[in-house]
Formats: C-alpha cells, structure tokens, sequence
C-alpha cells in the first residue's frame, strides 16, 4: 500500500437556500452536493426555490434516533440461546452501566434479539450524541460481548456483527426496528406553483408516484423502499460532509408520498434510515469542517443537536431533489431534453436515476 | 445556486497490487480506493497480498453485462396492455435499427415485461461499449417509447422510467434479468496462509459466513444479498473512477461464499449488478483520467474491454476487503483491536462495517 | 403410518354466479370455497353479485403459463458453470426433443440460469397442458440433469430442486420470469353500484388500497404483493378443487389496484403466479370431478383449455373477496359488526384477513 | 350464494408417532396430515422414525407467542402523527385496560408503530390463550381504534387493518416482531442413523442446505425464508386441526440449519410465525375435535398450554418432513424414484415440492 494520500476530488456546489421549518428548527440554508452528476444540483435547486416559496417550506418532522450492532453468539443448542437472551434482557441495568464506560456520549437505549437454531442474534440500540456513531456502538458491543460471554453459560462467540445491525446492506431491519435518524419531511404546494415551476399537476405526481415508485419498485422486488433517486442526493451530501457515503445503502431505502389535495400537491419523503453525524471519521478534514459549519452544524448545542440539524437539513435535500425528478418524468421527453441541455452547458449530463 | 463548482476532496490511496486472472485477462495492478475511513486500505492490502501469494491469483469469471431503462406505459385495460407487450416483441428487429440511430456503442440486446393491472412496464436491455450506460439507455429508452406510442394503439405515456430498471434502488430484478457486469470472483487460499495471513482457518471463515452472511442477512429481511460489506470497497473505487457511486447500492447484493476444502479456504464474491464504465460522465477530471490511465483501463482495445478490465479489478478489489473482514471477525476483539491500533497511527478509525 | 385413510371435511359451499368475460371466455358460473371461515362465503357473494351488475362482468386476461424447476448442478468453479450455462444454452433443442420422451404434454419453452461462486442454478419453464404440472416438470427435470450431466464436463448433481423454482415458497422470481398461470382481472363499477352494493366510494378505495394494500406492506416487509387476503380465496378453491392448496403461498403474492374514475372505481387484481390443474393429483377424488364438471372445467378441449378457465375463475373470485374487503375496511367497524353478526348466524365469525 | 354446506374431503392419515422434548413438555404422539398429495405421508413418516431412535427426540423450543393487529390511522401531517403515537404509548396502561373488557382470555403484551408520511401505522400485540387469536385481537383493535380516534386529536379512521399485522402476507414483520407461536426444533442425528435411515451424510445434507435453502432461497429473492417446504406439513396439519390453513404463507417462512458434527447430523427448523390454536373458528367439527383429542390438545390445562402443545406438534412434523426431503434430495435420482413407486402404490405422486 502506497504511504501518499491522494484525493479523489469531486465536484461541489452550494444549492438553494432551502427553507425547513418543523420539530428540529426553523432553518434556511443552501446545501452542498458533491457528485459527478451536474445536473443534480439545478435538479435539486428546483425544490429548493419551491420550499422557499411556501408557507412554512418543508416540514421535517425528526421521529427516532439510535446507532444499533448486532452481536452474533453461538448457543449450545435453541434452549441455551433461548436462556441467554432472557438473561440479557433482565441484565439490561448492568449492561446500560457497562456502556457508560464505553464512552462520554454513547448510551444503551435498546435491545431486542432473535433466535434461529442455535444461534443468538443480539442487536443493541445506541445513542451516540452528535456522531453516526458506528465506532461508539462497535467499541460498545465489543465490551457487551466480553461481558456477556464471560457472565453467560452455555455461549461462545460467534461475531461481533451478526448482520442484523444492518450496516450498508439493504434490509427491512433497519426500518421496523430503527437505525439512524428517521425524517419525514412534507411539503403542500399551492396549485399554481406546482403549474408553473413544476409544470405539472399534482394528479399527475399523485399518479406517477403510484404507478412508479410503489408499484414499479414492487415488481422490481424491492424492499420497503418506494422513491425514485433518494440515493443521488443522499450522495452529494454526504461526500459533503465527510459521511461514510456507503450508507447511502439503507438511506435510500425510504418512501415518497403525494397526494392530490384539491390541486394543490401534498408531497412527502419517509426517510427511516439516515445514518450521518457531524463529528467522527471524515470531520476533521478542513472543507468538511467548513461545509458543516456553513451548514450551521458546527454550533455550541447540546449533544446530538448539530446532527439532528443536518438530518432534517440532509432530508430536506432528498425532497428537493425527488419532487423535481418526479415532476419532469409526469411529461414525457422533458428528462430527456434537460440531459440534452444540461450535456451542453455542463458537458457531462445525467439527471434522476 | 452557486457558479463555482468547489470540489469534495476525498482522501485517496493506492493499495496493493492485486493478482488477477480469468476470463478477461491476466492483470497485476494497485487500485486507488477514495474513502473517508482509512482502515479501509490495510483492509483491502492485506486481501490484495494474498492474492500475489495464491497461484492463479484471483479469478474473475465475467459472466454477463448489460444496461436497462424500464418505461411505463398506461393502457386503456389489461387486454390492451397485453396486445402492445406482444406487438412490442414482435417489433424487437424493428426497435433493434432505432436504437442504432442513437450512438455508435448502444445496442438492444434484451426485453422484458410485466403487466400489472392496466400498467405496461417494458424493460429494454442494451449493451453501451465502455460507458456504464445510463445516458445511452435513457437515451435509447426516450426514442423508444416515442415510436411505441405513435405507432401502438390504446396506450400512452406513463413514464420514462418505471422503477423497473432498477436504478439505484436494492430490488430483486436486476440479479435475475441482469444489469451491469455480473462478475464472479474465486480465491482458493492455501491452509498455512490462512492461519498465517489471516490468523483463522478456512472452517471458521466458512461458518461465520453461513451465520453471518447469509443466515444474519435472511434474518435482517435482506433481499438478494448475503456479504459482509462490498459497500465500502465499491464506493472507495468508484469514487476513485469517477463512477456514479449511488449505483453502489445495487452493487452491495452480492453473495460470498466461503468453504473449508481440506483446510485450504475457497472464498468467492459474486457480483451480479456491478454498474460501472470508462467513458462518459466523471471521466473528464484528470484524477480521473489518471487513475483510470494507471488501471489501464485506458487502452487502445475494442469497445467493452476497458469497462471489463475495470469490472474485473474492481470485483477483485471487492474480495479482498470482503476476505479480510470475515478473518478479522472470527476472532473476538481483533476489529476493535485494529480499530484501536489505526485510530492512533491514522487518527481515523473505521473497518469494514 | 396408519394404513387407514380418513379425511378432513372443510365445509364448502357454492357462491355466486360470477359473470367473467375476457381472453379466455364469457363464463357465467359458481364457484366452490371450502374453508373453515364462513364468513368467506357472503363476502365472495358480494363481489359476485356486483359482477353480475356491470356490463362486462370481470374481465379475466390470462398472459402467460408455465411451470418451472430449477436444478442445481456444482462446477469445479466459475468459469466451468459459466462454459456449462452457455453450453446449455446452446443445446435447447436437443434439450426439447429430451423432454418430448417424457411425455405427451410437457414441453420445453423456456430456460434461465444463475451463477453464484461454483454453483450454477439451471431454471427450466415447461408448459404442461391441463395439469399444474409439477410432477411433470419435475420429471422432465430430472431427465435434463441426467443428460447434462453425462454430456457437459466438470460439473456435477447438486440437487434436483434449488429453490430457485420456487415452489410453495414467497419470492421475487415467479413473478419476474413467470410460474403458474398470469391472469389480470378488472371490474369497473358504476358509482351508484358502488355506493348501494358496497356502502362505499371509489375514492375511498382507491386511497384505501395505497395506504394499506401498498405502502402498508411495503412497511412490513413485503416481497412483490400488494393485496389484503389473496389468499383465503385461493384457498377456498384450492381444496374445493383439488389442488395443492400450498402454492397459495406464491398465489397470495399479488397486486391490487383501485382508481377512482370520475366516481366509478375501476379495480383489479393481478395473479401472477396461480399453480392449478383440472386433472393430476388429488383430481381422482369423486367431489373434485364433481366441482370441477360443474364449473366447466371437464370439458372435452384442446389441451389447457380447461386448467386456463380454472384460472380465470379462480382469480375472478379472488377480485370478489378481495373487494368485498376492501369496502368493508373503508368504513370504521364495519368489519366487526359483519363478524358478529355472522357470528351468531354461523357459529363461526372471521372475514377478511 | 347456496345455503346448502357441503364438504371438501381432503385424504387424512396419522403418521408417526413423533417423540419430542422441550420446554413444552414430553410428547409421543402421531400427528394427522391431511393432503391431496399422499406422497408426504411417507416422507414425514421417515423422519417421525428418525425422531423415535434419537436421544431425546426432537427437541422443541418455544421462545414466543402473541398475536398481532395494526390499525391504521391518518393525521393531518407527520408531527400530529407523532404526538399521536407517543400519546399512544403513553396510555399503554389505559389501552391494557380496553383490551381487558374485550375478552377473558386476550391481553395487550405489546405495541410498536411506524409512521410514513402522515399516515400511523400501529400493530398491538396480545396473547390470546388458546386460540390463534385473529378475532379476539381484531375485536380488541376495533376497541382500541375506537378508544384512540375519540380521545387523540388530528387523527382519523385508516383502515382496522394497515397490513402491517401481517395476516396471510409474507413479509419481514412477523418474523421481526413476532407474530404467532416462535418454535425452533432441533434433532441430532447419529452418522449411522443417518447412513442407515437416511441414506446419506451429515456432510451432504449440510451442504445442500446452504446451497439449496439459503443460496438458492436467496437467488430467488426470498423473504426472510430458507427452506425446502414447510407449507406442505403446515397445510396437512393445519387442515387436520381446523385451522386457518392461509395462514401457511407466513408459517412458511422458516430457516432450516443443517450442521455436519463430527459425521452427526444436526437438523434443526426455526419456525417464527406458527398461528395456530385449539378453539376458535373450525373447532367446532367433529373430527377437528377427535384430532385435537388424539394429539391430546383438548386437555383440561392452564389456558394456552393447549395450543403450545399443538404448537410444537407442528413444528416437530415439519421437520420430520424438511428432513427426509433434504436427505432425498441429496441423492440424484431419489426423488423421482420415490415419486414413481408411490404413484404405482397410491396412484398419486407429489412429494416434497
């Protein structure tokens, strides 16, 4: 392995402002997108002039938060596995304890396992103050383990990550037992607005969004997922940030919402799973200390604020970008000439997916 | 929006080099990896190592490739929709001359479809020369469905993308029918460089694979997916290629496979979705060019072969990393210790997942 | 084993007419459910009736058939498998005069495989006249193993079955390359009827069926359905006919779409993968004969003929429940009041799911 | 719809006995299976031997039981959707309390929810003593919904079923979050047991396993499911006890784990989503209840222990069956023996798949 450190150095732009109101602030601010991709950012500008033409521009509504690991233990046979996890699950106290010497900021707040054979999946739930958090919840299911596998019979080692976690993997896990920020945010577009910025309907949206992302993800074999290109936005943001971009995996399984409310557009995106922070790996290099801090990310807060900020900040961002997506593809041959367009301006051209 | 495009400066290193043979060439390369988590290279170095100690290297089978764009297409009923999807089969020759009226390299070589309710979702398959595709097939796909509906009676326009493709969104279809290269990767690893290299022996990392990968995944509610974390590696080298690194999340379902032959390991990663190319968008930027020229993935060579060699290095790349983490995760506490160990010398610590 | 054999008496009852017209044929006729929930009975009725009011009655499109069996052969490695597919391939046609010797109804018309590491998963699509066809495929199978296996080098047995089939199993497969019948039914009912007949609106449906059919299994983890009970229906018809009532498990995997049209609701259920025959196992049995010739299905016709008017009748009652439900569910305890007023009627009380 | 109730009679006959341990109890029973296909008899005939031979029988594991529904709410935005669940979990002591006045036998144990958009989902858990328990928690939903929409502001009647329980779907939840009886059952048997009775190795059963029920399942594009065919031992027994045999579609998702100990064989069938019961619906025909009486479930006992019984009754008989598939599956050929000679004999032919 080479001793240099090079850089990949991918192109960014600062998009909006945005306007967020909702459970987590009343913020406006124009987001960075680093992506190969140009036409992602007047894509994702789009949006952003809507948000800031509406009442209370999107609402992004924080629901959960938690950091999860999952440990493998192997069990002499279902009966001893099915013993260990009772003992687990009374021991919690002691457990929470143990965690608290892991670190200042991560904390126990969960636990839930299953069995299959004689194998023991143990996967625990972790807040981790203003970090993702995967390090804290690694270093604290490792002293877990240790803890358990010394003070439980009948159990060995088995890994300390079982694949019920789920990091980077796609799975329903995520969503029904919650990893990372869940956002939803919505936005209510007044008729007019959706005809002359959007060029559309909102009985168009309504429809394309049933026809395509819920049906067509379906028939695909999709699971518990139903937008278009969350993954693209998720992307620019979290090169821009320093986030491990890899959870864009789970980020992008979400849902998207619209409704046909009398003309004006109800639009909506379910994030369940946005694993980021603002501080950790890849925070300390100097433009993503800046980008965070332009993002207002880098206050004096109490723990866990600034990355709540850039969840909703971070969500927001997907809304932008789906809405103009999916409005381009209600007309036909529009995607197909913004690429054409774009191609010339940019040289480089893809849109959406 | 802003005009200046800043850039995302990923740190970025070259790691190896690499040992591979197979059916698209015999190569020896380092591979430059671009990632916010450093531990990322010695993890893959180490796999890369073994790959120069083992005879034939790592062999990658390419077994397939191809680019889709599902279109949607509304007709009157079911009845109607089934007419157009056999008119559109019997047209394939027909369809086949417009698609070469779009570029030199693209090529239908493939359809598809499902009919749900009145819904038509045609799903067309196209080789696209050295680019990963995207533009080509969208491209392909707009002319398309133009003529289909002009000279189809009884449908209309739905959408120029039905999720049916399935571009960035994990599903089930594209393993099945296919996108991108489907690339099989083998190692077959010598019992004492096991134990010496990897510090575990093949029983284990073939147990830990059933229990992790594939049983921990199942139970997750995974789809089509049973590795440990090809995320990482596919994003550290497609930022490093300029690729669009959210199709990353197709290419993390993968399968691993690991058994213990007499002691010796036999390790395989199977990479049906790897979405990837040596032209087109992102390539322009000099990092780019460079790295891609030092991959010799630049060359004066048919249409194809260069996207081939890159598919195969980057497969490659992807088994070395994978290797490495489930040795490491035999043995209780090694991650963490590793962890701990890079956290001091690089001040950054993240491995595998 | 007990040499004796009883039985167990599910109690069936006849209900409807049901009014189909479609690809197949204008059918006018009763059906049979057997099933311990009797509630089943009146809410099938229901939608039959409802049938018998709108003009068309159910429009049934069948669009494909097949049955399929995977086998599974092991290769020394991937490259062998890959040489071994492709060699396969090549070789259809003697392949096809191989299943010919296996009888007068199974015939070859479709092949698909998959590489994973060494292992190679062969799929085979067989149609099988008035029969399910599982017996059959499974013989022609079983001659196709044995054949490649003498012929093509370097691979071996790995199973007669490798669940990539898939049989009595829920995936994304059947659905995407096709196993059992695909039959496409729709109903569109006058607003008036939809208010008298089913105290309901088509907007009420409509919104009903996203909400639960899509995004609430999508939520749950759901894999290619979209439906509320499917599978009671199925069931029903299943037994009252013979069939092997366990691949209702790949025959409740199905979607479900409701429109609201200017008040009239448009309403549909696609079946992809119904498994049924009128002759083979558990056909021999008087009641069977006897439900089967009262619904047509004894007839003497071309080959299939009688096993594609089972399907589309089967997958009209399956419309009937499933909108009876899906009406009753629009309005709050409906659903319960239905339950225990039949309750008391027939001393039995689930509807629905 | 006809008032006249006929029958279907399936072909039923006691196989066995079984001999099972475990924190159920200690039972030695035949257990009735009723199906068109009279090739299973023999197949969990085989496997109910093995079961008589070994140790301690095949030892059964219950490690959960409750039923599930989810009601669907809609609120006006996200945030409300919010306040309404944390208001809901807030009351848990006040729901418990509503659930109480619904039934002697049925108790709220347990609450999750999920919200999309504006819409909340809310899936209540509950024993239901004997009974599988759809009604009595469809009744105390339909009171809990009540009780929700009249005392929690901004919210409205979705739907008494979101299809987040998930009744008759197969999807991830249930599995998650538990849904019905959870029973693993395990069996290890002696390498001469299995050369003698099974006519194969531990080694190759094993390695079928992997390839066939958790590659070949996972290729599919499976749902948290990896096995041969448990919905054929679910249908015959849920038929022979009164059932509702829809419910196989969830039952069927299960995990097979097959281990190669030292040329021992250990078989293990986790089956998380076992509805079952021994009252309610279909209890009240006369062989139902001569079936329960013979299985010894229509026993004076504390209330639910009668269904536990019954519970792992089931469990053991599909691994009586999964084993002797698998271990025919290993030998090329076996099958379509068996299938042929049991044609001759029974003039029927399904086995297995």
């Amino acid at each position: 392995m080479s001793d240099t450190t090079l850089t990949a150095s991918v192109p960014l732009r600062w998009v909006g402002p945005l306007h967020i109101t909702g459970n987590v602030g009343d913020i406006e601010t124009e987001v960075p997108l680093a992506t190969y991709e140009s036409p992602l950012w007047p894509s994702v500008g789009r949006g952003a002039k809507i948000s800031r033409l509406v009442g209370p521009g999107i609402v992004a509504t924080l629901v959960d938060e938690r950091m999860t690991r999952s440990v493998l233990v192997r069990a002499e046979d279902a009966q001893t596995a099915y013993m260990a996890a009772l003992e687990v699950d009374a021991r919690l106290d002691e457990l929470r304890e143990i965690v608290r010497t892991c670190g200042r900021f991560v904390e126990l707040i969960g636990f839930h396992h299953e069995i299959t054979a004689h194998l023991l999946y143990l996967r625990f739930d972790f807040t981790t103050g203003d970090a993702s958090g995967h390090n804290m919840a690694t270093l604290a299911a490792d002293a877990l383990l240790a803890h358990i596998l010394k003070t439980i019979p009948g159990i060995s080692y088995g890994s300390i990550s079982g694949n019920y976690c789920t990091d980077k993997k796609a799975t329903a896990v995520n969503g029904i037992l919650g990893r990372g920020k869940n956002v939803i945010t919505e936005l209510t577009i007044p008729r007019d607005i959706v005809r002359d910025n959007l060029h559309t309907t909102a009985a168009a949206v309504a429809e394309l969004n049933v026809h395509k992302n819920l049906i067509g993800t379906l028939l695909a074999g999709g699971i518990r997922s139903a937008n278009a290109h969350y993954a693209n936005m998720l992307l620019g943001i979290y090169l821009a940030t320093g986030q491990d971009a890899a959870n864009i995996i789970e980020g992008s399984q979400g849902v998207t919402v619209a409704e046909d409310r009398d003309g004006d557009l109800y639009f909506s995106c379910t994030l369940p799973n946005l694993i980021l922070g603002t501080v950790g790996n890849g925070k300390g290099l100097d433009f993503v200390e800046e980008n965070l801090t332009r993002l207002g990310c880098r206050e004096e807060r109490e723990p866990g604020e600034n990355a709540r900020r850039l969840a909703v900040i971070t969500a927001a961002t997907v809304l932008c970008g789906e809405l103009s997506l999916l409005a381009a593809q209600t007309n036909p041959g529009e995607l197909m000439q913004a690429h054409v367009r774009l191609e010339r301006d940019n040289k480089t051209a893809k849109i959406g997916e």
